[in-house]
């Protein structure tokens, strides 16, 4: 295979649909949705079938077990395609809009119109039933997809393709509109990063590795998500019951996400006493604590943090917990070492929340309500394709919205310039 | 010098002061503006001779006349600078406001607020006056800049930095809010674009061939504005006089901008029609026109075009012009060749001009109105940085708002996710 020749078809052809599917009524869209949801029902022994090769192939590659997890489509995986799709097709369009349209001293009216972004190229790992989602977000709001999973899962990423495929045949969309790239050639990713021809943004899913190689390296912009350093703030005037529901559930509820609570920054005049009482909480779960020497000095449990912990994302049940002297303090630190995901204050105090909320740099910011909620489906959001933490275009958890643009659109009655 | 060190002193120091300036209150950044401006007329004297050292240094150095004449600082152009500052000062502060503030089924309240974007580098050529106006917008709306403006204007900067340092000192505002590189070492500019970790935007202002030299490079976002090659259909069901005034004032009201119209396009069943009117208001006016076939048959004085021609920013009297059978063979002809910044199309046709409003992929779509129109302060933005032709983040004139960014804040009380 001619690598460049077969990348720069796929790139060509996702063009040429993009420009179709952008056009599109929400109701053609919808349909292929719907129709590759059945598609894929009725393909089970098909999608199996690949998956199985997909998970004999790794296992002779003697693939990670965690991967091979990842790897495989159960039934029950195959059940949340489906159902997926279906809530997919039920979101609103967000294509075609046109908000604050205005009248102008010059007589013309001057609007903005949402538009999908034109070509979007999804890179990621194992998970086979990403396609789905990706696929499912990008066609909805009215882009064509270019797929580019993990090798490892080639066959069954085929395999849900030509469902996809079917599904847009069905709704007399262009094929072309979701392609999944069919060569385990690593150098496809370096391919498809730099077309910018062809592809107008990148959004990268994966480990923080492979998304910093993407950025450094991508022709193309990259709506980007690398780590989640998330904190959460005990203010000195904090209602300690919730100060304890909050840094528990933050911390403890879900320990591999991006938006669980990986520091813990407590006021020093409210340290003495919900400390020992958040220590209990933590010690019977599991967490390990890693703290400052004031810290350390409350908590015979904990053991000394290095300043390396201050900057690790665990994505496990260890915890880094530092005293502060003050708001600022708290601020100072979360500047330092924070990743700009997701950070919240527990407060009573009404001005020194509103200055957290203003003067924190980070995509989400929070009063009185755990990190576990920066997820676009509890934003209400609808779906989610990741998390930015990137500032320009995209903050946050990332829906349809942000798979799309804005243009002007001008209504005039003949005016001219003077 | 030690450029390296030189140019990390200066990011740091703007990350630094990023910080402070978006948490100031608009009071003082208006105070900073307008002590700014009376810094600045107070210098004149001062302005004068940093300027005519530029000027000498650039006559014996050769320089175009062209750029000499940008170069030139006279008194109306001084003026002009106060008058801007004290506009930026009156503008609306776009930072701080939240929006889509919603409950969710958890209890939690989520909306988005409106924050700078951090610290902003702008890049480009010899007009000084670009410094004030790059520096204030901004400033305006809570980011910290670094100014690197053409070598060949350093001196003039210098003195102007100098006074909008007064600006900032007078409103308790850190100095390193603005700075601008004192330096005429080249290497600078590829420094800036490549330190993430203190920039967070890049604006490029001048000819193509800089932006794309700086987009190809840049590490940092760009914010970016090609070129103009913008278009105006007549379509069949055309009102013929406004037809002619639009297409007389997109291409003639001025020729050296980027919303001016570079190719007209015309249906099959107008041209004969109106293109001879046309041609007679252009002949009149010096401007040459290049035709397709079929144009040439209609119009005597024309020559015809050839491919490269579809492609041109003329900026200047000249005109492409291509007759069409549909309104499809007029959007395709954009979709080949336009530059993606302004089409307009003239018709009387309800469903033809929405599905022109639709299909067109480009900043700013059009009804009956001229291109000229495509413009920060026509559209109501009442200042304005430049015109992006990119697609993600900020498309078309970018004023205030497209110097921030929207982040998530959740107000809760006390909710935890289950």
């Amino acid at each position: 295979m001619d690598l460049d020749q077969y990348m720069t078809d796929v790139g060509r052809a996702a063009r040429a649909a993009s420009r179709h599917v952008a056009a599109s009524a929400t109701n053609a869209r919808n349909t292929a949705l719907l129709a590759a949801r059945d598609a894929l029902d009725a393909a089970r022994p098909a999608l199996a079938a690949a998956n199985a090769a997909d998970m004999e192939r790794g296992a002779a590659n003697g693939l990670d077990p965690a991967l091979m997890d990842r790897l495989e489509l159960t039934p029950a995986r195959v059940d949340s395609m489906l159902e997926g799709l279906t809530q997919v097709a039920t979101l609103p369009d967000p294509v075609g809009s046109i908000s604050d349209m205005n009248a102008m001293p010059s007589g013309i009216k001057v609007g903005k119109m949402r538009v999908p972004l034109g070509v979007i190229g999804i890179i990621y790992e194992s998970r086979p039933n990403v396609t789905v989602e990706a696929a499912s977000l990008c066609l909805k709001s009215g882009n064509a997809t270019i797929l580019r999973g993990g090798s490892e899962a080639l066959e069954s990423n085929m395999a849900i393709a030509r469902c996809l495929t079917l599904g847009l045949q069905q709704a007399g969309l262009p094929e072309a509109a979701v392609q999944v790239i069919e060569t385990r050639d690593r150098a496809a990713v370096g391919r498809l990063i730099s077309m910018p021809e062809y592809v107008d943004v990148i959004v990268p899913r994966g480990g923080k590795g492979l998304i910093e190689r993407i950025s450094a390296e991508a022709r193309v912009p990259v709506i980007k998500h690398l780590d989640g350093n998330c904190h959460v703030f005990i203010d000195e005037d904090a209602d300690e019951d919730m100060a304890v529901a909050i840094a528990v559930n933050a911390k403890t509820q879900r320990y591999g996400t991006c938006n669980t609570m990986e520091t813990l920054l407590v006021h020093a005049s409210i340290a003495g006493s919900v400390l020992p009482r958040l220590a209990d909480e933590y010690l019977s779960a599991g967490v390990e604590l890693r703290g400052c020497e004031r810290t350390c000095a409350l908590l015979p449990a904990a053991i000394a943090a290095t300043e390396a912990d201050w900057e690790e994302e665990y994505l496990g049940p260890v915890l880094a917990v530092r005293v502060v002297d003050s708001l600022q303090a708290a601020m100072d630190h979360i500047e330092a070492h924070s990743s700009r995901h997701t950070e919240t204050i527990v407060t009573r105090d009404h001005a020194r929340a509103m200055r957290f909320l203003r003067e924190v740099d980070s995509s989400s910011v929070m009063v009185n309500a755990s990190t576990r909620f920066a997820d676009g489906f509890e934003y209400g959001l609808g779906a989610e394709i990741g998390i930015s933490t990137d500032k320009l275009h995209a903050r946050g958890p990332v829906g349809l919205e942000g798979l799309t643009s804005q243009k002007y659109v001008v209504l005039g009655e003949g005016q001219v310039r003077s």
